[in-house]
């Protein structure tokens, strides 16, 4: 690691010059950028960078050489002393605590989400061997030297244009949203959902959210000051009668909703629900956020649209991610939806964050251009039936009556029902403790209580380590009984 | 443009399998997603992506034959009839307006900086032949390719900490912070800055801004809810002693400083006066959120330590960019402060927008390492160095005394007081017909009243160009006599 250039800066108050250079260099040493032995510059070329005289640099070696922070060498050169005074570091600035005030914040605790990644086989995240590491390379390389000139300048709007029309076509095409929907380009789906609250929602706001449901989402709207209501969810997804029995009492400004794969239970919206959600939200003029989180990931029977891809009202405000398919770095998302809606979210977009990172964004419209995403997905879909199968096989066998589960037709996690005599958060703590992590029932509910489900995503662990990682959880539960 | 595949979602309801079927291609059909004369797939390759059974496809594709959508040849191939009936396509499903309620919100309108960008030479934005695009087709290729795991997951926190290791020694050796300091990587300052917002005011608290000054900033803070107080600027930097006054009569919970190189005028808060700033935010418990955005293009004088550097008590937060220095789209920028603060900004962050690009920041962390960023900054500031000597030079010969100006001692813009008795919109209007874009002094102050001043940046214009641009303007000024 070479060091960046030594910059010294000067104090400024009413001494002499040569004794505010020379408290610059003093402060350097105290401060650990120069360090016992290191060679100082010459004194013309520190001058010219300090913009001062070369007798005032000279000036101050000397009153330096004179307390023994530098020494000099018979061959003239002059360097910082390698036995410095035992000296007692003034207070570091970066005092550790706020001066300032700050409000208080509906903020989760630090640790909410602390305890992942503590084990060796985690039952969530992704398998780094899995990402298109070359492709993306590539593609990077391809952005900087295309013909194109390189994106490198701002460019406030929707998003790099090549990419606007890539993502365009492959909505139309695969999910039968219409060929010209307006579209933003987020860092991923979390700050499609982060913009539609700001531009939605006010402090005091209602909107409804599936339980069990995506709890990542849930302090964004906390932060907001917007209230929660709960919608159970079934086989057959979110339970819209109660959501229309909530709306008979309290106004609801939006909805939060999974229709495609449940978050997490992994069902999906009967097409009933789909058209009594979508008569809803016209009556009572409520948005519909509808978070597509893994859309591409199916396995099994015909893919359901996107309730976007049916919405004559204008009521759907629909959420994709590249991360789940691709690379969760990635950070490409975007926000399909009515066009002043959109036209709002790119105006707060460009407040909060200016643009999106265009080399990036040229470089993942290659990916769709070539096709490589979808090879890519077809390739991550292959892998994952087979671990889906591989786990459920693995649960079966090795926990038997303990779970029951059914397969879901996509997405990359199986939602367990524990049999109600087990404990399922001791469970979890004996299974962390044979380097096994999952992820229990009561992250998904509102009130965070113990709840006889577990999350068990088999997309970041290899088959074997499935095996493994069962084996684990089967060890554990036999240490509860 | 190779075409995604086709994939078709069959309608919900409750007719035969084959009709949902026939009806999904129709809608392909009518949707365009399907043109006249496109091959049809296999009924086998068909049915295997529905799920279905391969004799429901080869009814469908009997039932769409028969209604003259799909036609067939004798060697058995299905294709859509180029000779479709004319048809009256539905209406979009994406539909224009919302059909949900959207509150008020304090938005700039959309075209406050439409203007920009309509001339051949503009006076602002950087110049895509300095950026240092080999340089960063390296440093992505070596993230991508390092013996480190792929960067690829998620990684809520700090920031990649290979660059948090090479921005907290860059900002301790070059700009005095202490070595230990609290950071968290952004995408640019404008995220710093709209993150600090979320986490240090409420609607209706006060925040004290130069003027003139950044005005991007300003709809940021007003979406916000907050108000703003400007303080004025001369030729030692923002006035101090007003804000004292201020503070006497109002709470003010933050000022947002640029003491560097102000923007926009370019000059250095003086000593005295960063001294009293300090200690008011001391006592009345403010924070100071210095903005350093261009820091590292100095070209006279030794370079002055920001405010963070000297800050016992805790009351600054440190905003910093890349962006200005290396290439706008890098969109890397960070915030430095006292822990707490930053521990509830990277809180605040993972739900704005989880985690940033590791790719990138994996990669301009090596550029740092390098010294590849230092380099090319040596390298930007000689080239801005010749081209602020060419601007003034143009300025003052082709425009005399209808302009007066200092050279700053850095950064990359003039700004320049025009002789009273020209009307600058007026002269801004007829330049852009010359083909030049300059920005004029009202797009500084809060009131966006017209002021006698110009903001000229050279960092967008090669030598040759700011001639051709200094020589529309003195045109212009011509016609308006």
């Amino acid at each position: 690691v070479s060091r960046p250039e030594l910059i010294l800066a000067l104090p400024e108050d009413d001494q002499p010059l040569y004794l505010r250079v020379a408290r610059a260099i003093e402060d350097a040493i105290r401060g650990g950028r120069l360090r016992p032995g290191d060679a100082m510059p010459g004194s013309r070329s520190l001058a010219d960078r300090l913009g001062v005289h070369r007798n005032t640099v000279k000036n101050a070696y000397a009153e330096l050489i004179a307390q023994d922070w530098l020494r000099t060498q018979p061959s003239s050169s002059t360097f910082v002393s390698p036995t410095l005074p035992v000296m007692k570091v003034r207070p570091s600035s970066g005092a550790r605590d706020c001066g300032f005030a700050m409000p208080a914040l509906a903020l989760p605790p630090a640790d909410n989400w602390a305890h992942l990644g503590g084990a060796q086989l985690n039952f969530w995240g992704m398998d780094p061997q899995l990402m298109p590491v070359k492709a993306l390379a590539r593609a990077y390389r391809g952005a900087l030297r295309g013909r194109e000139v390189p994106p490198l300048d701002y460019h406030p709007g929707r998003g790099h244009p090549r990419l606007i029309r890539a993502l365009g076509a492959m909505l139309s095409e695969a999910r039968g949203l219409p060929p010209d929907v307006d579209l933003l380009v987020t860092r991923g789906s979390q700050m499609g959902l982060s913009l539609t609250i700001r531009a939605l929602l006010r402090p005091g706001d209602v909107v409804a959210v599936e339980e069990p449901g995506y709890a990542y989402s849930w302090p964004a709207f906390a932060l907001a000051g917007v209230r929660l209501v709960p919608i159970a969810v079934d086989g057959h997804g979110m339970i819209v009668d109660s959501l229309a029995r909530v709306l008979t009492r309290t106004p609801v400004r939006a909805v939060l909703v999974t229709p495609h794969m449940q978050y997490p239970t992994g069902v999906t919206l009967s097409a009933a629900r789909r058209l009594a959600l979508l008569t809803l939200a016209t009556r009572h003029r409520f948005a519909i956020i509808e978070d597509d989180f893994v859309n591409e990931v199916r396995y099994d029977g015909p893919p359901v649209l996107p309730l976007a891809s049916r919405d004559p009202t204008g009521v759907t405000i629909y959420l994709g991610s590249l991360s789940k398919t691709f690379a969760p770095s990635l950070r490409i998302g975007y926000v399909a939806g009515p066009s002043p809606f959109i036209e709002r979210l790119t105006r707060i977009r460009a407040l909060v964050d200016v643009c999106g990172d265009s080399v990036l964004e040229l470089a993942v419209a290659g990916l769709i251009e070539d096709g490589e995403l979808q090879r890519h997905v077809r390739r991550l879909t292959r892998v994952y039936r087979e671990r889906r199968a591989r786990l459920a096989g693995e649960l079966r066998a090795r926990l038997g009556s303990a779970v029951s589960f059914e397969e879901p037709a996509g997405g990359t996690a199986l939602w367990i029902e524990v049999d109600p005599a087990i404990d399922v958060e001791a469970w979890a703590a004996a299974a962390l403790i044979e380097g096994v992590g999952i992820l229990t029932g009561r992250l998904f509910f509102l009130d965070g209580r113990p709840r006889p489900y577990l999350w068990l995503g088999f997309a970041g662990l290899a088959e074997d380590q499935l095996g493994a990682g069962v084996a684990g959880m089967a060890r554990a539960l036999q240490q509860l009984r």
